[in-house]
């Protein structure tokens, strides 16, 4: 089962219709705002989640009345954050692969935040991926096989999210790596790039954060 | 000695000028285009950075003639970030404290890379921060008193740089905390905020990334 969840942060449209065009979702949650972005590309969400500060009281009754989505309301001095709620929602639902739009952008504690709720996820065998108009953000435990006609971004670059990131090599890439000992401090795995069709991520220990990334 | 780092990406000249109205600089230095943004706040740097793909060379021109600005060409094929260069320079010049700002938004592997760059330079013993309209970020490894007065803005954020910081204490904030044991995966440090003259972050073992952030 595939997410994917609009946050009210930065949003860019056009993403989020090759994003919809891409993959096949079970689940489309939108979070307060977010519901105004969905509204405008006329998709229609599973879900909403929200205090409802920041969408129209207006545009949320349209949805009430409509019984197919299900709407759950937040109160506004919560211990998790919006997207948290929906994330766990999603996870309910059975979902093992989530999709985040408008989770990034102006405030980077949230951004933070959210790079932070990649790696509780990942713990608890679920992948999720922070999409916006520059990047797809993603962090891995194991190695990983990169097809070049998937990613489409010019950038692929590698950071470390755990102190330290054992015996990283890549194979297929501009910059090729051997058991390198990657530590918190180095940017030695930035502005990588695909060079073959097949590119690996190959690694001991450790979680890494992957940024597929291009310039606008 | 105290630094002022004009990097390329995403800029506010508002948040330049209040930077540069509340400290005094010893070394103003301009990364390529950032060298265009200092120049329409006739501001003059003290170096100039880069490879020159992104400045107009006129603009370049005009600075060379100068004699008091020292400039740094980089070849565009190389190792380290033009933003580390100019950090190394502010270093090898003496700065303990350096300001960045443009170095943020955008691509987030690059902002990443800024981040772990803060890593680094605490790991010498030296203060950085990543400054833009909505986020003061820098790094701590030590407890340290905030005073409410100089604090810009609406949040303070704390979120953990290694796997886990240790006995978390937080006195005069609205959300206290007592010897909390914080662990990546958590937002529990996310939008904290002074409720009192000065406000304590007291902690034990670990890095902890303090994000200073308002909505605009």
């Amino acid at each position: 089962m595939k997410a994917l969840i609009i946050a009210g942060g930065e949003f860019s449209p056009e993403v989020a219709m090759k994003t919809l065009e891409e993959g096949s979702f079970d689940r489309i949650i939108a979070i307060d705002n977010g519901l105004s972005y969905l509204h405008n590309l006329k998709i229609t969400p599973t879900h909403i989640v929200g205090d409802f500060d920041t969408v129209s009281q207006e545009l949320l009754k349209e949805y009430q009345e409509e019984s197919k989505v299900k709407i759950v309301t937040l109160c506004p001095e919560k211990d998790a954050t919006d997207t948290e709620v929906a994330v766990d929602l999603a996870v309910e639902e059975g979902c093992k692969s989530i999709f985040i739009l408008g989770a990034t952008g102006g405030r980077f504690d949230h951004t933070l935040a959210n790079l932070h709720m990649l790696y509780k996820l990942l713990c608890q065998g679920i992948q999720a991926y922070l999409i916006d108009k520059n990047n797809k953000i993603y962090l891995i435990k194991e190695s990983i096989t990169l097809l070049a006609n998937e990613v489409k971004s010019t950038y692929v670059s590698l950071l470390p999210f755990t102190e330290e990131v054992t015996e990283v090599t890549l194979l297929g890439f501009k910059y090729p790596l051997t058991n390198y000992h990657l530590t918190q401090g180095t940017s030695i795995g930035v502005s990588n790039e695909i060079i073959e069709a097949k590119a690996q991520i190959l690694f001991d220990k450790g979680v890494l954060i992957v940024v597929e990334s291009k310039d606008t």
